[in-house]
């Protein structure tokens, strides 16, 4: 009953622990701490996947920052969470989950495998690197493609020729956001931080134009970009570029709160929000969501999205942080703003980038 | 063809000037000149209106501040313009707008005769005294209780058992939202300013609880009347309120920001408004609206409206302060918060009442 091919050397698992409090500022390699753990059997209709990448997101820093407003907070020697990862099932004792596929996993536990029980493998996705490599499963055909797809198609809403302008334009929700908006017809405008980064956000990602907020004068810089105003603004970070932005704001525009980074980046402090005035006088509309919520769409977009990608008018992108213990240094570079697309933290080698 | 019953002995007409700057805090009686100004004749198919009551907005003090933010503003020696008016035709060459007819007459001119063009008498609506009085007309069945009807019903859309918490809740706009929240079955508490008015609040517009904003610690009394959160938020004011309103919020939380009279009463300074990390948090919707962008609801508004009303489920109220001359005092009640309902200026004796 067991299949022989399901049961390959396996090393020992480790399992990454919230070791040390981690005050504003960079994360240090003593934050986490790596415990190799025996594996433990496998129930009947179990299955073990071995982790390959997992996301990182802001989520990953607000959950042990102990000041700022993320609902899911970790204690000291908790186990440290994961948003989504992706990798492959090493050992199977469920029939419809043969040893070999690829699999995308939800919210989980963060360590090298990963055993889901029979009621979770309904979470489970399988993935295709022949398709899209595995990296883009994580980032625009994953839960920060559909992150973007929900702010773009159910909040924000543009019309075909509004001007969309959005911030974070070279992350990870930021890129696809602005992409998506832009097959959907409407003008985008970005904002990122340096020369470099604004021309990528325009070279490979196709806005029409971007912004350099480390450049100084934002609000001058969006009125040029933006000379009829601006109808959707998606915000990523918060913070003095979201001042700017709802500033420039249309009537009837629409404001989607997708990240505020710069409120949970450690930082520890709540900065005042624009005065509420502009909503009446604008007609506008501010709205938060979250992507849970919005799951039932889920295979709508995962079909679009993947056609997108095959027709070539969206893009997949991904900053790589190697090594199991280096977390921390995954996460400092999403909260630096280091990197283009999605933050991924690989944890195994990637067969599929040998083909 | 002219019915000589169309001419009776009308008096010179009166002109309200915007005559003198309005800085910060209570209006004075130079604010305003009354300009005695002869009556030209009626144009084929004119109509002329004897004004009543004229309904007092915040637009009104709007309007004559050099700094705060409404986007219509007057010059010194401009004619005032009104919202909207209640009056009676006293002359009229238009056969389909007979002498007599109570009319209610939408933005125009501030004075004591008003004279419609041909292509102006399509926004008049006759009136009936004899089913409301004509303050009602002004008041929850007029352009007020259809701006509290849109924040309601459109943009905020309470659920039955739901908590409406409304600001400015003795106010024109505020008693209309929070009775139409009830009326679909929402648990509807005010803010109100004075143990007076908050005991006014329930017992003649059905809240079921009030809290009273002068009395310091708003976010425990809002706590205490609203334990289960606040579901909808409708905002008539802005500033302190605001924040502490906002920060009840229970999460899918929907904020209506009708009036921010915190903001335009002459206080010429924007103060900064809640960090938006909330919205994210919480998945709020914050969301203004011009009630013009909805007329094509009116008819709909109206029938409902009139309805309640007879049903006894919306009560009326109207803050009347008399004299042609005494302008200034009509619009410093309505901004220092001593209406009951809706702020109205009677400039002519009202003959329904005598009824």
């Amino acid at each position: 009953m067991i299949d022989v091919n399901a049961k390959p050397a396996l090393r020992d698992n480790v399992v990454v622990y919230f070791n040390k409090p981690a005050p504003p500022g960079p994360l240090s390699a003593e934050t986490f701490l790596y415990a190799t753990e025996p594996l433990a059997p496998l129930a009947d209709r179990e299955v073990r996947i071995e982790a390959i990448y997992f996301a990182i997101d802001a989520g990953a820093r607000g959950m042990i920052d102990d000041q700022g407003p993320y609902v899911l907070k970790l204690q000291l020697g908790d186990r440290m969470l994961a948003s989504s990862m992706a990798g492959r099932i090493v050992e199977s004792l469920h029939p419809d989950w043969p040893v070999g596929v690829y699999v995308r996993a939800p919210m989980g536990a963060r360590q090298r495998y990963v055993a889901l029980a029979p009621d979770q493998t309904p979470r489970l996705m399988q993935i295709d690197p022949s398709i899209a490599p595995l990296t883009a499963y994580l980032g625009v055909l994953g839960v920060t493609g559909f992150t973007a797809w929900v702010g773009v198609e159910i909040i924000g809403r543009p019309r075909p020729g509004e001007t969309v302008l959005v911030s974070a334009a070279g992350g990870a929700v930021g890129s696809a956001a602005g992409q998506i908006a832009k097959i959907g017809g409407a003008r985008v405008v970005g904002i990122a931080g340096g020369p470099e980064k604004c021309a990528l956000v325009k070279e490979r990602f196709g806005f029409d134009d971007c912004v350099d907020y480390k450049a100084g004068d934002l609000p001058g810089q969006i009125a040029r970009a933006c000379p009829d105003g601006v109808d959707v603004y998606f915000d990523n970070v918060g913070g003095a570029v979201q001042h700017a932005a709802i500033a420039a704001m249309r009537p009837s525009g629409r404001v989607v709160i997708c990240g505020q980074v710069a409120q949970y980046a450690g930082s520890g402090s709540e900065e005042p929000g624009p005065n509420l005035i502009v909503v009446l006088m604008k007609q506008l509309r501010i709205e938060g969501y979250l992507v849970s919520h919005h799951y039932d769409r889920f295979p709508e977009f995962a079909a679009r999205s993947l056609e997108w990608l095959r027709a070539g008018k969206l893009h997949s992108a991904a900053s790589v942080v190697s090594g199991m213990q280096d977390l921390h240094r995954a996460i400092n570079s999403l909260m630096e703003g280091r990197n283009i697309g999605v933050q991924l933290h690989q944890v195994a080698p990637d067969p599929s980038q040998a083909q």
